[in-house]
């Protein structure tokens, strides 16, 4: 590594992450991707590993075959536990050894995790959709639930079995239990033959305001739940959850549904970073506030970007935690930082808004395309399939992708309903 | 469940079990297949899913999907732990809890595990490669190894990481070792620019006897040699594994390897199976003596089947212990069952024959087929393509499989070198 480069670490390899240091290959700096995992995680179709919709894999791209092109970025495997703006490293654990690596310039874009809003018991009961790992612990546990109850004969606890809750009327929690109902009303039923899955197997919806898709205009929102209640979702609005257990969720109104799986979609928070918080101001959901630059306030060389920025967009609003918005913050940070070795003007964020969109089911789907155009049901379907299909990241990633949709489509089927690991 | 009709239970649901189930849809019976997973595995291609080439669920299909379609056939997950041929019944454990399940006919097919010929050292330290699981683990392991030698300024050291010891040069010895060595100056090369992975990653296959592929024809023998060499593979003949450590492996001559991946491929056994020792002979490989009927000597009513199973051919020699002898029996068990019932006879097993391949890697095949004709080099590795395309059950994983091998085949790329899970 020439030394005498400015040197460039990236922390995170999601969209964030992954598209700053895209556009620093071939750059005259020298760059460090450093994450946990070797793989980007195509987070948004996190819901169809978990239905056995997608293989693990198939979302999965691993950051080197990335990023190697250029020659003059590379990638470390391991944790980013500390943050030492002062002497400009951060912390790296590997191998439970934790090792300093020096920065110029910084871009965190740790992304979020699940909040459970200090729910404990939720917290340990619930299952959460942010990583792979837990989109596979899902998938087992999903059919572990069917394999237990194809061998239960008593009625009640087999109803417990089947019933599944998920928590939070946004797109993950709409498209996680739309595809879930799916998957047992279309794959499973055959797959049950002795189990009366359309009778017994549940899937409910829990939101705690009054409307599914929160940032979608009304006639959307009714659109999504029409054909999320016409796929066999149940949709409880105005509902919060007091109490989970391993065998029940109660809610605030006393309501008490047995149950073994709690699924949680009402809310993330910004990814723990130690050291960040003497530097920088955390607001809602322990967002770190930046300057429309996505600097740091106090410390111009360190940029924050993606799920875990606070940045209020011209109406006042925050930029959404969304993978586009993640995307175009990367590709400014990493314009900045040339901008500033330049010695040129910095530019402030703007986010180009192509829209909005959530999948419901199979040849269903709401999108609110430029914020202007509604269109819900096939179309809105075709045009969330077109656009996944393009974004992913890596040929072979797609046209596998391509394959099991259409086998899905075509056959009513999901070939990846296995039980594997833990 | 219609309680006058006899009742098959089948063990495993390996390509003996499987096919044996499979010839029973329909027929006036009812059948339980019962196997720990919930999926059935293409093994011949597990190497493929240790060496990032193939994605685990790709060589997958869930049991359920392959036997629903008669209605007389259904399959419960669990791990069988006893046989009690006098009650009639084998227990299984599901959950923690062991519940019996009574049979009129049983088809054992319990299949084969590594074999250490009691090393326990090198049981302690060696990856196997007989399941999912361990294909798996051992992927994450390999790719882990030049994550760590990545950041390894220890020459010395860095060498222990990238050296891959496989044992056994049989078949699976030598498509893991061709299939490793690809990976290696194929794509981690440029995945890992830093290091000097022509110079320092080696692949060493030790093989006890003086030949590789013992069943082959020795000039077929010779060719599949010379063929992984040209790959980069070091070929070690009549050496012998005397002991392994974390850090190293030693031969009988006292040679030490430096590493710390040992995989074994130098033999398997017939799985467990308790109260089986009381009714029937084991004989080489713990495999379980069987009439050329495949029935138990004692027990007309149980069948053994596959890998655990020992009859030998009309030349005195055991059948081997492979895919097409495993679906055979399973076939032929099941004519034999449907026979016993009609009050017609059994049929002995007679094995037809179709030959023998190996893959050594991109091109690089050798094959004997109809035990006649050799093929190697590219010829042969397009008869193992053909095959294999179409022995893979279900569609979708073909269909997915092609993708994936063209997409390596042109690119010289694999895509799934992610590290996931332990």
């Amino acid at each position: 590594m020439n030394t005498s480069r400015p040197r460039v670490v990236v922390v995170g390899a999601g969209f964030g992450g992954l598209y700053a240091a895209k556009a620093l290959v071939g750059k005259p700096l020298d760059v460090l991707v450093i994450d946990r995992n070797n793989y980007h995680t195509f987070a948004p179709l996190l819901y169809q590993v978990a239905t056995s919709g997608l293989e693990p894999e198939e979302i999965a791209a691993p950051v080197r075959s990335i990023i190697r092109r250029g020659g003059n970025v590379s990638y470390l495997m391991g944790e980013v536990t500390r943050v030492n703006a002062e002497e400009q490293c951060v912390y790296v654990r590997q191998d439970g050894a934790e090792q300093p690596q020096r920065y110029d310039y910084l871009i965190l874009a740790p992304g979020s995790v699940t909040s459970f809003f200090g729910l404990a018991d939720v917290q340990a009961h619930a299952f959460g959709l942010k990583s792979l790992k837990e989109a596979i612990r899902l998938r087992n546990h999903v059919l572990s639930m069917f394999e237990r109850a194809a061998g239960e004969p008593d009625e009640a606890r087999r109803a417990a079995l089947l019933t599944f809750v998920i928590v939070g009327g946004g797109p993950t929690g709409l498209e996680l239990s739309g595809a879930l109902s799916e998957l047992f009303q279309q794959v499973l039923r055959k797959d049950y033959p002795k189990l009366d899955v359309r009778k017994e197997a549940r899937v409910i919806l829990i939101e705690a305001t009054d409307r599914l898709l929160a940032p979608f205009p009304e006639p959307l929102q009714r659109s999504a739940r029409r054909q999320v209640e016409r796929i066999g979702v149940e949709v409880m609005l105005n509902k919060t959850v007091a109490q989970a257990t391993d065998e029940a969720v109660v809610l605030k109104d006393g309501t008490v549904i047995p149950t073994h799986t709690i699924i949680w979609a009402a809310g993330v928070q910004a990814a723990e970073l130690a050291g960040l918080d003497g530097i920088a101001e955390r607001t809602r959901g322990r967002r770190v506030r930046v300057l429309p630059t996505l600097q740091l306030p106090n410390h111009p060389n360190v940029f924050v970007i993606g799920d875990a920025a606070y940045l209020a967009d011209e109406k006042g609003a925050a930029y959404p935690q969304l993978a586009p918005v993640a995307m175009q913050m990367g590709r400014l940070a990493a314009a900045n930082i040339l901008a500033l070795i330049e010695g040129k003007p910095l530019k402030p964020f703007h986010y180009s808004d192509r829209g909005i969109m959530a999948t419901i089911g199979r040849s269903a789907a709401v999108a609110w395309v430029f914020n202007r155009i509604q269109l819900s049901g096939f179309i809105a379907w075709l045009a969330w399939l077109g656009l996944h299909l393009l974004y992913l990241i890596g040929f072979r990633n797609r046209a596998n992708v391509l394959v099991n949709w259409a086998w899905n489509w075509w056959t009513w089927e999901r070939g990846v309903r296995i039980i594997l690991g833990r």
